[in-house]
């Protein structure tokens, strides 16, 4: 039984035309804004008119769940998200939605009753930009933060997530979903699968992610008259800790990656010495013991490097998410669906955050990923092709029909 | 003969308060707004006071000249100027002019007539922020720069040379001053003078100054599913460079230095790999042959590094002024005349540009320095003793006199 390639191709662009701003800008669908409220409405039809019952719960996540054999049964999930970053692509998170989406039809086409209900997901406002805390949905739903704060959170035009929600007429009186277990499909964002010419992602985990706030200060001194050794220019010392955090990660040797995402000095004029150098620090490692270390080994530089250019240094974490390990069972579902369609596949790890790891914490969950041309995500020029979608998509039937029973 | 310290202490004081804002904020007097307005309109009253000749020329230069035993002598410039940067302290530049004012107002109290005038300037717009042009009025006289050119300069609200001169009324209709002769005194804006105990620096020349802006490009991709050995980190590449510049500078153990002031990146997003990084390099030494060879040097380091990161790298030169070297008997008028005070002194380039290496390109020019303290200047936190500002214009007094006979 496979699905039905042409109809989720259709359908990805289709949902696709939504937001879109222009082959530079590409799509914009941030979190419950207009075009994210007409992907929602878009969404509910295309669940209709698949006979599934609705549901919406507080935060605006919206399940389709299709009837079973044994209704008292929890819902195996199948989903990902409809938001997008303000330039996105037409893939992340898309493809989870409508894959699912997909496997539902295609049992309705095969008239195939399963045990436990199938449902499938659109979470909330998983990317982060908007109102600056990715996998809302999910986060909601687990009870990770309170409803309250959640709903006061503010985007830059001080709107609040209540407020967009009520706009958009997403504030949902379902009750928050139950699941079974969790099945979440994803472009890969990196390009292991496309480099090593593997199909199919078999997930087992999510990397732990620290996101540091970093402050180097010294002394903002004239250019010309200041002489090298009297300098305490926090801009030098970054560019050393830079290089000496690169050379942590690589030395590792365990897939630990560390980035500077964000630098900005001060006063940042052409003959100024910089008296102040602000930056983050993005540390990945999906083994838990592992990614301790490094954090600690990374603080362990960032000090000693403030010491010896004489700068103070302030390091402060800002957000933290332990490693994820999924568990076997589910795994090896996704491998065995791979195995039966005869797809090559890969085991590995998530670099990227996701909903699946929230879910994770309250049913079983696990993820299956499709190659990302040139490993680019969050950018117009994302692009996986269509019958990678529809291999992925076959294996995650195979999987949840497994679960399902 | 000394000239009156607690008379040039209150003029300095008073001075200070125009375009004072705060303690933190310091003195704002952009050049042409309208607390420089206000500073002109003070310099121009004790001008008045002092009996002199008021010069104004095209760019609003200001001059007092005073009556000689020989009319027909060009005459020997005293001066500096009384704009600051946007946070500036109450030395940078003032004290070169009002030291000026002081030596002439004791002239007139001892009765002193000289052979050739002395006169008093305060440069239009030395310090570079508004215009993104520095020493405008010295660069102006000097017809290095067409004055219809330095006309059409805007600053960020788009308002011209032309009309900032105009709307404070200074757009002179005087002639170019054709002078004899042109002493600078200035602080010294680097920490030498403090750390070494000398009371006056004797300035040899102004180092060579070369402002290059430079761009790496390599990709932004995502922070967590990228591996290290397939980035194209602009950031890390920047860093290393940073460090390298800093190696090149310390190993040529000639005084050079090399800062890297500005720095900016894109997109600037806490978990997304830098994709450019723009950033400037200001390059100084003052002798002429090792200036040329640091720059080269610097530029083959440059593309070296962007290709070991898999970079493209631009760069290009946005400003440059060659080394320059004080005629000896300039400088020796200086040397004697702090011997003939028995201060102690210390012969050193400026790290810094100054009008004076403009006005060396017209007439004989040399500068003294008074000692920084904390090596400090462009913040409101710049500091000078009245001490040795006094004794730096006793100094200069005693070499304008020589010089003027």
């Amino acid at each position: 039984m496979e699905i039905n390639a042409d109809r989720l191709k259709s359908s990805l662009q289709e949902m696709a035309q939504i937001g879109f701003v222009s082959e530079e800008k590409g799509i914009n669908r941030l979190g419950f804004n207009d075009s994210d409220k007409e992907a929602r409405d878009l969404f509910i039809t295309w669940l209709e008119q698949a006979g599934l019952r609705i549901q919406i719960d507080p935060i605006g996540n919206i399940f389709g769940i299709r009837n079973s054999k044994q209704e008292s049964e929890k819902p195996v999930i199948i989903g990902s998200h409809l938001d997008t970053v303000g330039e996105g692509g037409a893939f992340d998170g898309a493809i989870g939605v409508l894959g699912g989406l997909e496997i539902i039809r295609t049992l309705n086409d095969y008239g195939i009753q399963t045990r436990k209900p199938i449902a499938v997901a659109d979470f909330s406002h998983e990317e982060g930009p908007r109102f600056n805390r990715n996998m809302m949905g999910s986060v909601a739903l687990t009870g990770k933060m309170e409803l309250a704060d959640i709903y006061a959170l503010k985007d830059k035009n001080s709107i609040t997530v209540l407020e967009a929600l009520k706009k958009i007429g997403y504030q949902g009186t379902g009750p928050w979903i139950q699941p079974d277990s969790f099945f979440e499909l994803h472009i890969e964002q990196g390009p292991i699968l496309e480099m090593e010419k593997k199909t199919i992602g078999v997930v087992e985990g999510i990397q732990g992610i620290a996101w540091y706030e970093c402050l180097y200060e010294g002394f903002a001194s004239h250019a010309g008259p200041t002489p090298l050794n009297t300098r305490r220019d926090s801009l030098l010392g970054a560019a050393e800790l830079f290089c000496r955090l690169r050379e942590l990660a690589s030395s590792r040797k365990d897939g630990t990656v560390i980035t500077v995402g964000c630098c900005e000095i001060k006063p940042n004029e052409i003959n100024v010495i910089p008296g102040k150098t602000l930056f983050t620090l993005d540390i990945r490692q999906f083994i838990h013991d592992r990614y301790l270390e490094t954090k600690e080994l990374a603080i362990q530089l960032f000090h000693e490097v403030a010491e010896k250019h004489n700068l103070s240094g302030v390091i402060n974490i800002k957000t933290e998410v332990l490693p994820t390990t999924f568990p076997e069972n589910m795994v090896q579902l996704i491998e065995d669906g791979a195995k039966s369609y005869n797809y090559s596949f890969k085991r590995m790890p998530s670099g990227a955050g996701h909903d699946a790891q929230i879910m994770h914490e309250v049913c079983p969950t696990t993820m299956i990923f499709t190659p990302s041309l040139g490993g680019v995500s969050h950018t117009p020029l994302e692009r996986t092709s269509y019958e990678d979608i529809a291999k992925a998509t076959n294996v995650l039937m195979a999987a949840a029909l497994n679960r399902a029973g």
